[in-house]
């Protein structure tokens, strides 16, 4: 670390502790592994009562404190939710272990064999906002993929993921894995973010999950390998030869379907030729669900109600029922638009020509690319990964929709008996 | 970027005439990228007098200023280094093209075809240190691979690497490829070193070669994603079990085969059951070759002439005839010592059990782990990569040794027929 001070030494010792325990954990047959998954499902259902005890004491202290109705519906653990969370775990267990898989091998000129196989990172940190079942997804997914994992929570979910975090580590201890398997440095407050953040040589690698804002910091702040998950400003063009019935059905799915998550449709790109044929059916479908939409000019002319687009539009990730329309005049200024404000998330093209189709997929460059599909299948388990790990909006590693081997890095293993190099 | 200061206007122009040429190299057929890839090899070997000349005023200022001999071996180009350039850059036009490859993909339940492919990451950033054969190394591997590379090499190259880049920008533009293609960022000075490595958003990945004290710098000041390359504390043990002429040859290949390289073993770890048959042999044949023996007590009990190591050796990264030898008395001590002191690039264990080879192997957390063959096969060419384009010490996106593949991210294409998600 960079920055070595006298009161990290109890936060050192901590990630320490989590590297001792990647060691037993990257050995770990398949079967411990999903026994200790187990025994997290099976501890969750029954303390149900005392998981929401404590996120009773988070909500009344968020409530006090003027946190939001959106924020604190996210921090909120109800029966219902606490067995969602249980089964979520279960399904893990279904999963195939990455661990072990052999990527690639060969056997050289003079003998040697080589392969490369999949191992876990080691030790994985994640910094997330006040959503306790973060908590539970990350840890089962870190435990699958043979990592120990350091959280960092939220403080307005500090005493939910305290109760959270104990119960998994006497679920983990109970099937014979190290119980630091899952720490939290939650104890540690904004400090400890701001070392796991430095902790080159401990962290192997730091997966954020929130706000734009939360993403930025870690991206900037951290000098430990970032796995960059996030917002999608994601744009759908609507191409000259775009079919009424699937521009209608493409843009309400992928706009009304779930608003607030990162594959939704926030920017809608109609070419001049198609708006007047277009573009009244598709907002109309909108409108009537309740999304408001800011046009530019245009757009304005060709459908009421509307609110004028201003430049902020294009850069917004509204992740509700908002939607910004721009009519362009050729496909050429919708991938213009695109380079200039997509976070490079998933783009999609709604089109009956082939030329335009091809063009588009490949010089748009995003970490999605679609033609004639709702924007919404952008995710892991629509993709058949099985487990929501997160979407990558970066271009190391990981990009897109990611599943448990993204969670792992390789080693290469070679074999000889004595050969040398000439 | 984070500090956007009026002096980096011309700065971020350039990065901008990258990413503009990265668009026209994305979509570059394999054959044009060839055709560019021959036109450098052509000039590089009909301006040889150019560069010699160009070479000899790094090489008069280098030292004036007392740069040191190894210094001024690597900033040297020769007729036949050039040559060998020019031979280097051919053999990267016989490599397959990542670019397009279809790493996976399945059709969804309800139709929808989803393909993951590989793509350049976009541009480039390569720091280095005065060897003006990397500028040509890096320029042609980023080409193949569809990259624009923005170059910062080390100032006492400077006029070397002006004179190559500017034939590289006009063979490459002879081609129909944007000149922009390959840029130095040179005349920025150390200020435009600090300005690349803030770049994100700018610069795809940043990649440094050179000293443990350049990719440190890197690796901590960088908000760009970097590909740690280096350092290499190899390490060989010989297990309780090592057969001696296994041992003799696999250690003094390792350590002289070409003790500059990054791969060459720097420590060897002897188990005490096995030192008084083994190590005897091993050591005189390394100091027959002039290599300089620091020793633990218990080593230099057991051959002379030696040097007493100290702790400082253990961590040591010698690059020269130096080798520091320990006696430990299990498997699990030396394991111990390599998790203390490697840097995680390649480490070798010489033994005939099984049970031993296979706990080295899943215990040893490094990107290369090896069973009876030299440490000198890490590496790119021998693996049959066909380009040498490091060695990577980070378990983020690529390990171990990297071929051109690892030059590229992947996208996801998506291709429907109007369904949405239910």
């Amino acid at each position: 670390m960079a920055e070595t001070r006298s009161d990290l030494t109890p936060f050192l010792a901590k990630l320490d502790a989590s590297r001792t325990a990647s060691l037993a954990l990257a050995g770990a047959t398949t079967d411990r592994k999903n026994e200790a998954l187990l025994a997290i499902a099976e501890t969750l259902r029954s303390h149900v009562s005392e998981i929401t005890k404590a996120n009773q004491a988070d909500l009344d202290a968020g409530a006090a404190s003027g946190i939001g109705e959106a924020l604190l519906d996210r921090l909120t653990l109800t029966d219902a939710r606490i067995e969602a969370l249980a089964a979520a775990v279960l399904q893990i267990i279904g999963l195939a272990d990455p661990v072990g898989e052999n990527v690639r091998g060969s056997t050289l000129p003079n003998g040697v064999r080589i392969s490369q196989v999949r191992v876990p990172f080691g030790v994985v940190g994640a910094i997330y906002e006040a959503r306790p079942n973060v908590t539970v997804d990350i840890a089962a997914l870190a435990l699958k993929s043979g990592n120990a994992v350091v959280l960092r929570g939220g403080s307005a979910a500090e005493n939910t993921n305290k109760v959270l975090v104990g119960l998994i580590q006497e679920a983990v201890a109970s099937t014979g894995l190290p119980a630091e398997s899952v720490q939290t440095i939650d104890d540690f407050g904004r400090e400890g973010a701001r070392a796991l953040m430095r902790a080159r040589g401990y962290i192997d690698v730091l997966i954020p999950r929130g706000s734009a804002q939360l993403i930025q910091t870690v991206v900037t702040e951290s000098t430990v390998p970032v796995i960059e998950t996030g917002a999608g400003v994601v744009h759908i063009v609507l191409d000259e030869s775009a079919p009424v019935q699937w521009a209608v059905d493409i843009v309400h799915n992928a706009k009304t379907q779930r608003p607030s998550v990162c594959n939704a449709v926030e920017t809608l790109l109609v070419h001049a030729g198609a708006a007047e044929r277009v573009l009244p059916a598709v907002l109309s479908k909108l409108s009537e669900s309740g999304v408001t939409i800011h046009a530019d000019e245009r757009a304005a002319a060709l459908f009421a109600p509307t609110v004028p687009a201003c430049e902020e539009d294009w850069a917004t990730e509204y992740l509700g029922l908002d939607i910004a329309v721009r009519v362009v005049d050729s496909l050429d200024e919708a991938i213009r638009h695109i380079r200039r404000y997509s976070t490079r998330h998933t783009e999609a093209i709604v089109t009956s020509d082939l030329v335009n189709a091809e063009r588009f997929l490949n010089e748009v460059d995003s970490a999605t690319v679609m033609v004639n599909a709702s924007t919404r299948f952008s995710d892991g388990g629509e993709f058949g990964f099985g487990a929501e790990v997160g979407i990558s909006t970066q271009k190391l590693h990981a990009r897109g929709p990611m599943g448990l081997p993204e969670l792992t890095s390789t080693k290469w293993i070679v074999r000889g008996i004595g050969q040398v190099r000439v």
